[in-house]
């Protein structure tokens, strides 16, 4: 699997940052989480005029062999319908797209249909869906690495139009899954805790789920004690999911933001940030979903999302929704006046 | 005071607007927040294609009376010097209005300085500030029905004009000493669980402070025991805090929405609350601050705000960066497709 050369933010520039935002007319630290906010957009960028030009969505879409054991409460088909769906602009991404302006790019990494005639859709397929993970890891190395090259592909071209801000959404019925998995694995938490509802599933639904996962993950473990967090991936991940690390990943190498959604898309940014800690100082947060599990997974990280809705859409929807108040402390940075140009008596 | 014929919103059209949003492409309740929210706006509109045309802003300046006991860590003359400031576009709520399309007027409404002559304030001063409640009402009979007027012909503009949707910030040193007080009587907790830091004050500084209101609220209820709703407004209250209580209601007489912002505005929306409870359907509720206390009195509304950004600037910030979640929730009614036009496999 290709290497990153991802690097924290240098924090020389933190002193000027923070005196920048104490001289804007307001009482210090009054505009509360923006405040943090822009500094970790201004240290992502390193500079005070931080810019959000050419905001970019991937949405990514991939089926999953673990579909096939009845773990969703919805058939596979709905994810090539709803691929197509988002061609035609009447989708959840498609509004929140269009009301803050993102550039929206929708790209069948692995869907289980062939969409290759469809315009506005990316054909970027590794194989029409992932194998059954009850039975054999989710995709060989070979796809895996191919997967993640999709991703970091999709990035160095929206870096090339410009793009300074990242999200990401997915499109794959049955993604919970592998993503509560993944959460059990890097988190150390049962896996009985990093499951829930999905799209809808009700309590007899959950149940099943969580055997069946219980009986993959315990067939993994058997064969791969003390498993590296690439063979982790491999075997559980969607080919959208890992499109999306590797997306995160060449992002962070690139200091681009990176907008992470719900659920799944913390499950992703969770793995990325095993392999590359230092990517998470280029990560925020959107959204806290109604998935149970998520909130564990963003302590576990020790982030605060900025939005906590109720959400659990995916598409990248949390994430979106939230763009608006990172594009207000950015104009924080750049829009508001200071005491001194204010002429105004500074308070205290 | 004048009256007003406020009624709730029909409650008929719920079972269609709730059948429209469950049809929406999406798995039922995935949108979460977004939908009740959206249920809020359809009911208040009374249609199932909703509009947040022309959002309007009101920023209402004015003095206190009570500033005078050193309550608050900044000085008076801050109030007159950020409202031309505010003229400039370069205050917190300028650039959050220009990045949701706000019409913003700002007004003063009893501001302790000659305003008269700076462009693009409007003039409705009432007085130069408030009396010091400390030792007597901060306004008489006809002052304080002057400043409900004020709001009252404000939102007749902007209706006129086309607004459906009213947002309103205050820009007045020491208005958390009234609204602490309004809170205390209003929701019944003791009026020390009510007093915070305002804009910055230390331990000592809330310590003055709650003595000084804790001897103005003794000397009014031994004046006036058991007093109406009106006259506990009357004797704390500031004028662009009434003149918000007079907004609010016409906006809700008009079937306007009304974004309602932190502690004051959430203490003017409570006071207008106390006056015509039917009002409150009207009100989305869009930030918690960090004010102590704010919590409590959205609690005793029974709301949740939409955002928890720790803001603690006023001037309407709190309720402008929430607007975007609305706006999200309009689209979802007005452009989301359905699954029976995207030829979707219904989910469950």
């Amino acid at each position: 699997m290709k290497t990153f050369n991802i690097q924290a933010p240098d924090e020389a520039l933190r002193p000027l940052i923070q005196e920048k935002i104490d001289n804007l007319n307001k009482p210090k630290g009054s505009l509360g989480r923006l405040e943090t906010l822009a500094m970790q957009v201004c240290l992502a960028q390193q500079t005070l005029t931080p810019s959000l030009a050419h905001p970019c969505h991937l949405l990514l879409g991939g089926d999953h062999g673990i579909e096939r054991e009845g773990v969703s409460v919805s058939p596979r088909e709905v994810t090539w319908q709803q691929m197509i769906n988002f061609t035609k602009g009447g989708g959840g991404v498609n509004m929140f797209c269009r009301q803050h302006g993102f550039h929206l790019r929708i790209v069948d990494v692995g869907v289980d249909h062939d969409l290759s005639q469809v315009p506005d859709i990316l054909n970027c397929k590794i194989s029409l869906g992932t194998r059954n993970f009850l039975h054999e890891p989710a995709m060989t190395e070979e796809e895996c690495t191919r997967a993640f090259t999709v991703g970091i592909d999709l990035v160095d071209a929206t870096h090339t139009e410009g793009s300074r801000l990242l999200s990401i959404g997915e499109m794959g019925i049955a993604n919970t899954s592998p993503s509560s998995i993944w959460m059990s694995l890097f988190c150390h938490i049962p896996l009985s805790e990093c499951i829930g509802a999905g799209a809808g599933l009700n309590a007899q639904g959950i149940g099943h789920k969580q055997a069946i996962l219980q009986q993959a993950l315990a067939h993994f473990e058997e064969q791969y004690p003390n498993a590296p967090t690439t063979d982790v991936i491999r075997y559980f991940g969607g080919f959208e999911m890992v499109a999306a690390i590797g997306a995160m990943l060449r992002a962070a190498e690139l200091k681009m933001l990176i907008l992470v959604d719900g659920f799944i898309m913390t499950a992703c940014a969770l793995a990325a940030c095993q392999l590359y800690p230092e990517a998470q100082a280029y990560m925020i947060f959107g959204h806290c979903g109604d998935e149970s599990g998520h909130r564990r997974m963003l302590d576990a990280l020790h982030v605060e999302p900025l939005l906590s809705l109720g959400l659990r859409l995916g598409e990248g929807t949390g994430a979106l929704c939230a763009f608006p108040i990172v594009d207000s402390a950015v104009r924080m940075m750049n829009e508001m006046n200071n005491f001194h140009n204010a002429q105004i008596t500074k308070y205290f």
